[in-house]
């Protein structure tokens, strides 16, 4: 099964070893390269590598760009290649994403670092600042989406549907519901910002950004990274079963989007814009 | 506190909520800059921007050092400084770490991406390649070194650790135990790599490396990076709580490392080197 590898290995229980085989899951490079037109040449960059669960390379290396700011939309890729094969060379482990002609591609801002901003130095508040000068989506004004209930449901959705795939218990999953909770896309991978991308890339794919009345589980914590991912796609909830951070709230406040934590055992906490929750009638008045 | 910063948060649980006062794990950007000789004169680059959790901050820029080759050694940092504060600069998130006049930086290599190989391609065996080509330590052929009990105990000693410090359920962590189970240092972060990170340096500061009789525990899961890192500290055993990747498993294999995934709950699975873990005599023998 793609993604996953077996491996022997000795099982402890206790004081009792047994030997055995057992699936991990499956980590590759992946080089994502730009193909783009400069003075007239097609020309090729390569731009990251990062570590990821080999499996919907495309839509990692879109939902990627989109999310580094370097493409707009899906219509400003034209196809995807992959160069041709030298000696031992890992031909999946390169993916060529072409860019229409009329694409301008910055390699200066490439090579900066995106956080570095030498006019204030780095802190917290220019992280943010990055992200809102980038941001293609205002998020409107929070208006009530999902009840309560449609929030409690969405980690067994998600679970159901990883266990179809994940019999490693090594991946991170994303999943888009609609506002009523209805699962429309899930994706995984070893690492979270990963599977996040892959989720964003094929919802550009699709059509379907921005995401103004969706909501968007991680498996894993909240960080500045994943937050920032969210807002650039237009999520207007996003939901993680594990604790955020303090720069992952500032920057969901800053740009009007829910942040939900600790999102199990029926519980959870709205930590910005709690006015897109609904709450059921419990006492004769609708409850924000 | 620091690496701790409070919000306002509505907490739900079932259909009631209720507004409080919550508590989140700091995340601020740190920009690590070198400071070299070159030509004769002293010169600072900016090598690397990392989200990171406040404190520790040396130790996080000693260990994100050594793990990537850039220093071989504590002793060839002569230093640590600020640089000077611009207006809104942030003068906490900016780190120089001043490297003695004899050691020579490759900036070219710093600027290429690690995992890069130009003769043979991006795949996994390159990136193991190039851990191996970039090792200090090797490993001794593996001997008993731990019995399983020790193994059994670590997780409630690095829980003990962090309750101390987390009370924001958003850290990662990572702690160094010697062959005896007795806990020697534990560093936290929201990012497991700097997590280990610190501790490494931590441990790069205190002259205890290489790690050849030593146990490291991280709370999540062993991905290829953190089986890196641990190699190049020359640690005997990586125990995670977590599930391990193919490639790391793969790294751990080569460099001889004893890998444990799954360390929870009185189990574990070895999956490389068992040899160096010792089981109770229970039938007369002992049983490897």
């Amino acid at each position: 099964m793609k993604g996953i590898a077996s491996t022997d290995i000795v099982k402890v229980q206790g004081q009792h070893q047994s030997q055995m085989v057992d699936f991990v899951v499956a980590e590759e490079p992946l080089e994502i390269r730009l193909g783009f037109l400069k003075n007239g040449v097609r020309q090729q960059k390569s731009i990251s590598v990062t570590m990821r669960t080999p499996g919907h390379d495309e839509e990692l290396a879109l939902g990627f760009l989109f999310t580094e700011g370097i493409i707009g939309g899906a219509e400003q890729v034209t196809g995807f290649s992959r160069p041709p094969v030298r000696w031992k060379q890992a031909k999946e482990n390169v993916l060529v994403v072409e860019l229409a002609d009329d694409v301008a591609v910055d390699i200066g801002r490439l090579e900066r670092n995106f956080y570095i901003s030498s006019s204030c130095g780095v802190c917290g508040k220019a992280s943010i600042e990055a992200v809102r000068v980038q941001g293609q989506f205002e998020l409107p004004a929070p208006v009530p989406i999902s009840p309560a209930g449609v929030l409690h449901s969405l980690p067994e959705l998600l679970a159901t549907r990883q266990s179809i795939f994940d019999c490693t218990g090594g991946l991170h999953g994303a999943a888009l519901f609609d506002r009523d909770g209805r699962l429309m896309l899930a994706r995984e991978d070893v690492g979270r910002h990963n599977a996040l991308d892959k989720l964003i890339g094929a919802a550009l794919r699709q059509g379907i950004l921005p995401l103004f009345e969706h909501l968007v589980l991680v498996s894993g914590r909240a960080g500045f990274e994943l937050v920032q991912k969210s807002v650039l796609a237009g999520v207007a909830v996003l939901a993680a079963v594990g604790a955020p951070t303090s720069l992952a709230v500032e920057l969901a406040e800053e740009a009007g989007m829910t942040l939900v934590g600790f999102l199990r055992n029926e519980q959870f906490n709205i930590y910005t814009c709690p006015a897109r929750v609904v709450f059921e009638i419990l006492d004769g008045h609708l409850r924000f």
